[in-house]
């Protein structure tokens, strides 16, 4: 299947050029190909120059300098003459994706090309999780299907492995997880001779472009695999049998950076069943892939999936920090948690997860979601970086200088990821505007300080070339994406009124009386959920001045609200509007906003390629009448509930 | 797979003995002799006695009476002679069953049995649809997979066909459709050389015992099968495909009863693709197999399943109404319509649909179902003889004389079908008093003038044998456990509150804001939907007094009440009780009565088979459970939507 270039089309510029540029790099290796490969291709693409290997000096030079930190890069240019020095050579390679990254910025030609930029990455993990299965699906996949595998067998394209690849260098990823969190049949045999040629190969393709490859694994493995009557992390057998995995692993793939882990959650397996920690667990894998310098990353979205919905007390949001917090400080030196950026699940707003700050001595990850599972399912618009921009800059107040989310996954051990939206289909997202969410997702893992308007029009730019017309509109469509997202679907922070399982359209009770934990609460008296004191006080997992911030109504962010409060549909918010005209003004203006994409998508046609915009017509047609949909459902919903008219009479269906 | 015999177990019978019995058949022939067979068993079963075959008469004779209906008979037993004879040889084997039924109700010697019993059947067509797809699932099934079919193969398994279609002629079912009457993939093929020896070998097993064999077909199976480009019904070129196909299935299948066909219903194709009348698709059929004694059996189940649910002015329940009313009298000779029993879908409670009234000039079936879709899926009891009979006995006063159901229904061409509740389960049924329902729907499709207290009492005895505990407890429950489904689940009426797609379990809202067409309107200010002349007018498709007497809240049967009209919540019924406060406490009491029937269950365990008192423990322990999740579901919404408590201050969970 061909497939687009997204953001490395490299379209020719015009109004410059050159014949002949001259490249010179002072070692050898891979991945230094691989930056020079790049290079050449980019130049060439933009410029029409050729790019000819110099011996001494050339108009470029490609140097791995030590001084500088390892994936930290720093590109100097002037009157046509450019340095790219890396700490290492996939700092160099990140170098180069810089370099042309702000020549197509600058769009002028290449004497006039200036730029002093020397750059460190915020975190050292920045990973994408593929939650794809081996039959070829992907949960959650919205895309097509996997590219890395299908009816069980791992499938080694070489062409659109390495493409793949270069996209992810090329804003900074440098890892990924091929496989579902949720590891079985054939996926948990990966781990044996049975997969080992293939990923050898991916270990290869990936690694010349600074990536690592990881496994997600069954953690029931020494039953499944090994035929031992247990996986009890505390049995000698099963520590045993994982210590000689890991040899055998990293024999066959020494490039390999370790593990994801799934455990105790939703049914999968994990050290609970036998009585033990999810720190037994983890410290367990962690001592037998240490001597290969391998790497546990463990999920924390543990939580019980059998509540009964008439159990008001177990509050679902509070299961995670419960579960972690007495282990801050004992899990071994090469363990790292995962931890999803709310108490929920990938909600389109949540509150940051207090464990993100609380724990102390721990290393962390925060996991994202660019797959829009709850955020449109790749057939809306939904821009996240301004979500994900909100989530970095929130101060969970737990240190004494900086506890933003962004300070909080610096340094060694920490990180970001992001469960994947990519897939077989030709325009790798699904939604071509989705490309905007991967894109951005690297970027922002790799300079945290990032505007998501800054990243929406580099990656406008990288990927439609110079068009105002097209830059202008999708850029303003992209930043009022998620902002009119949330506005026609569920309200003022409570979540959860979608389709159950599939996740899709709304669904007001889908979950309310389901066993998933999830409710809203929506009643006769008003509707939310009370983690207050008076409630389950989930708000107290948080640092002063935020626990009593979120405990009051009053002086909680009103786009959390019901996230945290049960309000009367009558409760005035700051606007002086209640609550129920809130949700009535929020429903049509969505829908209207959406409306109005669609209209200014297609003035678009004579700017874009046929195939494109006939991609995104399909899909804006589409989220235009969906929105009515969510509309009409919710505002249904709350008329039926409250018998209450929109106060400016618009039409809600009785 | 083992099976058990069902109430064709013929367990010894205390008390009465005898040594040997003669029995002498006038004729011969594969139906005779499968009488005999029976009788032999049966006999030999129940009395330890050996039967043996007499030359000129015998203690027991067998004879074609051709003064009788064909599928009626005569038996008349005393002082230990006994007479049996049928208008065919199937008649015959209908009187063997009447004798063995009669011998295990009466439950003594031989020689005390005395039976003075002459029967013709209610209607010409009392038949089967299983809705088995051939990848051997069966849809709606709730007692294993297919015993026809296993991965696109059609089975033969001779003793289990065989035995299944002894239990058929045991009640007098007389046709059987195998496959779904969705036809997809395969089952488009059923009708080509590649299934023929197989379904040839059904037409022989099945034959033996006077059931006839149908065929679902695909409407579209001259562009599937044929490669014609149309299947537009007034096409030459489809009726000569047709007719070709109806040769060349005849010649392999001399056998054949006919076809049955859904079309135009829920994305199956039909004739009004090409703009053709229901009637226009049906006589095409007909035509062409007309030449073999061909039948075509036409679904009335046409509406429109993409409905808007904003649209309050459409109504389901009038769709097959205003399809087919309006072509009575166009149909062929050899045409049936098959009409579900209400103008729904096979709710726990619907009106009788007025078309199985109103036409006047065209054959009917009215279809009932026994697979226990909506009424519990083999999981809770539901014994629906009361049900039908209440079905049966609704006059729709069409008619001068008699305009009841059970006297439309008479007559050539006419009967009754039911959707199948059987599957490859050990006991057939999955719910081992599901099998009630298969007895008891053939025995009233035979003799609609039975008791639903006869029917489970016949069952029961020849089921369980002489079983006084359980005779008596069982009895109770299946005469109890419609009303108690009813109580528990969605109140009068309406119906719908299921969760969408495998219809298991409560879900209030889950049909409320689909495309089906099923709503119950609950709002702020009531519910239920108005289907008197201020709303759809569907109650004037009824006759008077009927139309009258729905189109009134004050006249309207309260069961159906919010089937026919949206009413406030403190609507008073006659009860004195308010439509909220019933809802409440025939939850508490459904539930409350379901636990009841567990705890009855439980005192049944010395006096059953080990392995049957395993299954009816599991199967009523689920029961009471999740009749406490419909209880409460239901009684949560409603008092979310209302704010007003129990009356009796029970506890309904916020």
């Amino acid at each position: 299947m061909s497939y687009t270039k997204c953001w490395l089309a490299y379209a020719p510029m015009g109004g410059c050029h050159r014949e002949r540029l001259t490249l010179a790099c002072m070692e050898a290796g891979d991945v230094l190909e691989a930056a020079r490969d790049e290079l050449r291709r980019g130049l060439e693409g933009l410029y029409g120059a050729s790019v000819e290997t110099a011996a001494g000096h050339g108009d470029i030079t490609l140097e791995v300098d030590p001084a500088l930190e390892g994936e930290g890069y720093r590109v100097t240019a002037d009157s046509g003459r450019c340095a790219i020095a890396g700490g290492t050579p996939v700092g160099v390679l990140y170098g180069v994706f810089a370099l042309l990254r702000a020549v197509q910025l600058q769009a002028c030609p290449w004497e006039q090309v200036r730029l002093e930029e020397e750059k460190n990455p915020s975190s050292c993990l920045r990973m994408l999780n593929h939650w794809d299965n081996m039959d070829g699906s992907i949960e959650r996949g919205y895309a097509g299907n996997s590219f890395f595998f299908r009816e069980d067998a791992v499938l080694v394209d070489e062409k659109r492995l390495t493409d793949y690849a270069r996209m992810l260098a090329s804003v900074g990823i440098n890892a990924i997880v091929i496989n579902n969190v949720n590891v079985k049949n054939a996926a948990t045999w990966l781990i044996t001779p049975r997969y080992f040629p293939q990923l050898r190969q991916y270990t290869r393709i990936l690694g010349r472009y600074g990536v690592k490859l990881y496994l997600s694994v069954n953690f029931a493995a020494p039953m499944e695999l090994g035929g031992l009557p247990s996986a009890d992390p505390c049995d000698a057998a099963v520590l045993r049998w994982w210590k000689e995995k890991a040899a055998e692993v990293w024999a066959e793939l020494p490039l390999l950076g370790g593990f994801l882990v799934k455990a105790d959650s939703e049914g999968r397996p994990g050290p609970f069943t036998y009585g033990r920690t999810q720190a037994d667990g983890a410290n367990m894998l962690a001592q037998a892939v240490e001597p290969y310098g391998g790497h546990i990353i463990w999920r924390c979205f543990v939580y019980n999936c059998q509540q009964d919905w008439r159990d008001v007390k177990t509050d679902r949001a509070c299961a995670g920090y419960n579960a972690f917090m007495p282990l801050d400080g004992q899990f071994r030196e090469n363990v790292t948690l995962q931890i999803k950026n709310g108490p929920m699940d990938f909600q389109v707003r949540e509150p940051v997860s207090p464990l993100i700050g609380s724990l102390r001595h721990t290393h962390i990850i925060v996991e994202f979601q660019i797959a829009q599972e709850y955020t449109g399912q790749q057939r809306h618009v939904c821009y996240l970086m301004p979500w994900f921009r909100e989530i970095l800059d929130t101060d969970l107040k737990t240190r004494p200088d900086n506890g933003t989310v962004a300070a909080l996954i610096r340094g060694k051990g920490n990180g970001m990821a992001a469960v994947a939206n990519t897939g077989d289909d030709e325009n790798w997202t699904g939604h071509d505007l989705a490309a905007a969410n991967l894109y951005g997702f690297g970027r922002l893992s790799y300079d945290t300080s990032l505007s998501p308007q800054q990243i929406a029009w580099e990656w406008l730019r990288q990927t439609f070339g110079q068009n105002p017309p097209v830059e202008q509109t999708l850029h303003q469509i992209l930043m009022r994406s998620w902002p009119v997202y949330e506005k026609y679907t569920a309200p003022l922070g409570v979540g959860w009124m979608v389709n159950p399982n599939h996740h899709y359209g709304p669904n007001v009770d889908g979950y309310e009386y389901s066993r998933w934990g999830c409710y809203h609460r929506a009643s006769f008296d008003g509707l939310g959920i009370d983690r207050s004191p008076t409630g389950s006080d989930y708000c107290h997992q948080y640092a002063e001045p935020l626990a009593s911030l979120y405990a009051s109504a009053e002086t909680c962010p009103e786009e959390l609200l019901l996230f945290f409060h049960h309000l009367p549909y009558d409760y005035r918010l700051k606007s002086g509007k209640t609550i129920l005209q809130h949700i009535y003004d929020t429903h049509f203006e969505g829908a209207e906003e959406a409306a109005a994409f669609y209209d200014a998508v297609l003035h678009l046609k004579p700017y874009l390629d046929e195939a494109v915009f006939a991609r995104l017509e399909a899909r804006f047609a589409h989220q235009k009448a969906h929105a009515c949909e969510w509309r009409d459902v919710i505002n249904t919903y709350f008329y039926r509930k409250t018998g209450i008219p929109d106060g400016r009479g618009r039409t809600i269906y009785p």
